[in-house]
């Protein structure tokens, strides 16, 4: 084995205890709420049969699928015509499978495989790390984290309600205290442009509106005189997505504008169950916001839309969901309605970590640290340990041999709070020093008060 | 998107949420008892370099290397050449990451890529899945995962102690009663081959006797005869290796026989250090047991070696490992012992479903179904459910429309073991129906009683 270089393909993350602890915080804090609500626990393989995937992510989606070369003699069964085909055109033929590339289309494959054993409404929570070759850059990873809560078989708005009450128990039991969660309806926006004469326009007006946050008003207009739109469409259009006031005098406005499309009545009407339901619940941090320049996968939703900002950081979404009709249709089964949210994992790390909202206790395994300086003191203190470990207290006793300076910088490193050094002196009167690593404090106390002690921390 | 059969790769497995419940159980269960022993997780990515792994798990590992498709036109850079190049040679032109092979050569890729930032000794656990283009069979998947527990830069022979209380603790918790931790040493198979006066032939030697539990002596002799041992060298072997007695009888024969063999005479040492060690803990079910047998992956141990067997089920080792002494070398950073244990969790998953040891509290999530006919009950009921779930009770409740012997079903087939039925009496009288799912038994309670009477079962 000749000597090599230590080091990992770009775009993928190493996690080390301490972002291991504040993850699995983040994720056992998600699924906890999830399952308050319902939802169960499936997972997928990693590898899907290639054309499981291909075709389900547009053309550029399916050149950022990562395949995985076939096994054994794989260029044999390519044939004579090797030297005249071009990678694109190779890959499906030494390539039959792909590193999953999000949890949605899994979810569909899973549904329909497993559909005799399913009881509908089917809820299911998902998280399980997906691969896209994407340029790495600040952000984003080539290998990373999807979390995502659906329900297939249920039409029932109740489900839009409670997704926005799993968003604001999750988002608040993490920590957050000032976010937005953003409501639109496909149905609305297909009424605006039904309103303005344009039906079959509908994806160029709402990619266009969708960019309403990032390039204002005047760029929205830009782009949709590009797209075919007149000035009159946009005088028309305009006091509809800027329309202002809260939930209520927004829809009140709305009803008027799209009174001549029932699709759109439809969508108001849609928005209007929502936050009825939600009045039976009470909502802890969430601000909920009717946003029409809300658009987020339009040709994949068709039903209400949501998007998550916290105010308290500088990032973009933190979730986003929707409704979806047709989502099992690729596969076969048509006429499964779902809806379903999503959190971005990595963004709401990166939103705790600037706001210091992680706890110690979330990056801290062991509870208390005994040091000892030789042979006989490590005998002595072994039923130290066994004792603490018996009450659950996780506890490490660092072997003899090694200096006590050394011994405290790990406990500092690996965050224990507590050490405990047994010497001479300790063994001969049953007092060890305790000592509080945060504080520097240390005082004799014998196990006994020591184990109370720490109970009474845990 | 044209309709495709829902299938996946042969050798894969989806998990539905009562195995997934199981599954986790198992992970959690072992990952507390993980920290409590001060031991912390870190995870590494998917895809490392292929040439991380190549050359580590021996030709026939190497077949096994599941390996990605670079990205774009791969071909552009394997040049001229293609059409004479066999699938062997044109892999690595074409592929420059692969899958995880297993959790110990990432690991020690991690050890050494981080090394500045890790504090030693480093107790590091893992529980990830990896890959190998096995040909798949009953019991043997293509991604399974791995659960490894490691710790390096320490030469104490604590550790090793302690890794036997890791699995005591770990199995025991999970319910089995009735389990092995087979002991060896490395260094005393080699003062075996020293006194036979064959330390060339080691490695025959061991992997003769390894087979013991399954070929029986007579093979052993067979195979060992075909290695160029002869009959004076089985007759000598044949009492060492048959050693009966307990622990500490087998270990006084031994100490004579491996008299002239320093190095045995230091095995030894290790496993009396080991077990003097274990006397200062309490083992809940596991008898230690020296297996002079015992001889796994030798090439790579370099002093104790563990396997764990439980007599409960006819199964192979549900658990194994030993201490490594060059683990990083091959990444250049030599002199870090270290010492490590893994757990079968396929394996320990099947013999705790034979022997019907997952509670049912492993697999539910939901603690309470509300079931309503019409809409006005589901907006009486949606205020009782806001309660439950305040007070942290799982519920659900079955949006309108659907008839109660379907709800019901529903409830069954998720094993929510309560229901709370809502009708028009139940509206007039607050008094609910609420059913135990599993006796049939129901009784009409306020919404109040049916909460402190969850909360007590939860």
């Amino acid at each position: 084995m000749a000597n090599m270089k230590a080091a990992i393909p770009k775009g993928t993350r190493d996690f080390n205890p301490k972002q291991m602890g504040r993850r699995n915080y983040i994720f056992d804090t998600l699924k906890k709420v999830f399952k308050k609500y319902g939802y169960q626990e499936i997972q997928t393989p990693t590898m899907e049969n290639l054309d499981t995937l291909t075709g389900k992510y547009g053309d550029e989606g399916d050149q950022l699928i990562f395949k995985v070369l076939n096994s054994g003699d794989y260029l044999a069964k390519v044939g004579t015509a090797l030297a005249d085909l071009k990678s694109q055109a190779l890959s499906p033929k030494i390539a039959e499978k792909a590193l999953r590339y999000d949890l949605t289309v899994p979810f569909a494959r899973y549904v329909v495989m497993h559909q005799n054993e399913i009881s509908l409404p089917f809820k299911r929570f998902q998280i399980q790390p997906v691969w896209r070759a994407d340029r790495p850059q600040r952000g984003r990873y080539r290998e990373f984290y999807q979390c995502d809560v659906d329900v297939v078989g249920s039409a029932s708005l109740l489900n839009e309600a409670e997704f926005i009450c799993i968003y604001d128990e999750a988002l608040s039991n993490l920590g957050l205290t000032d976010f937005s969660i953003k409501i639109n309806n496909r149905k609305i926006l297909t009424g605006i442009s039904d309103v303005l004469g344009k039906p079959e326009s509908i994806i160029d007006l709402t990619v266009a509106i969708d960019k309403l946050d990032k390039i204002g008003f005047d760029g929205v207009q830009t782009e949709l005189l590009s797209k075919g739109f007149n000035t009159s469409d946009i005088e028309q259009l305009k006091p509809i997505i800027l329309l202002s006031g809260n939930n209520a005098s927004k829809l009140e406005s709305l009803k008027l504008i799209l009174a001549t499309s029932p699709t759109g009545l439809q969508g108001i009407n849609e928005i209007y169950t929502v936050l009825n339901y939600l009045t039976n619940f009470t909502l802890q941090n969430a601000k909920v916001e009717l946003d029409l320049s809300l658009a987020r996968g339009l040709n994949y939703y068709t039903g209400c839309i949501f998007e998550v900002k916290t105010h308290q950081a500088t990032m973009g979404s933190i979730g986003g969901g929707g409704r979806y009709d047709n989502l099992t249709e690729m596969f076969g089964q048509a006429g499964l309605t779902g809806v379903g949210i999503s959190f971005g994992a990595d963004r709401i790390y990166d939103v705790l970590d600037e706001l210091n909202l992680f706890s110690a206790s979330a990056e801290q395994s062991t509870q208390v640290l005994i040091c000892v300086l030789g042979q006989y003191e490590e005998t002595y203190s072994l039923s130290v340990l066994n004792h603490l470990r018996k009450q659950n207290i996780a506890a490490e006793l660092y072997p003899f041999g090694t200096k006590i300076k050394k011994q405290m910088q790990y406990a500092n490193d690996k965050n224990i709070p507590y050490a405990i050094i047994v010497g001479n002196e300790e063994m001969k009167t049953g007092k060890l020093t305790f000592k509080n690593m945060l504080t520097g404090q240390q005082q004799m106390m014998s196990a006994i008060e020591i184990e109370k002690h720490l109970l009474t921390q845990s």
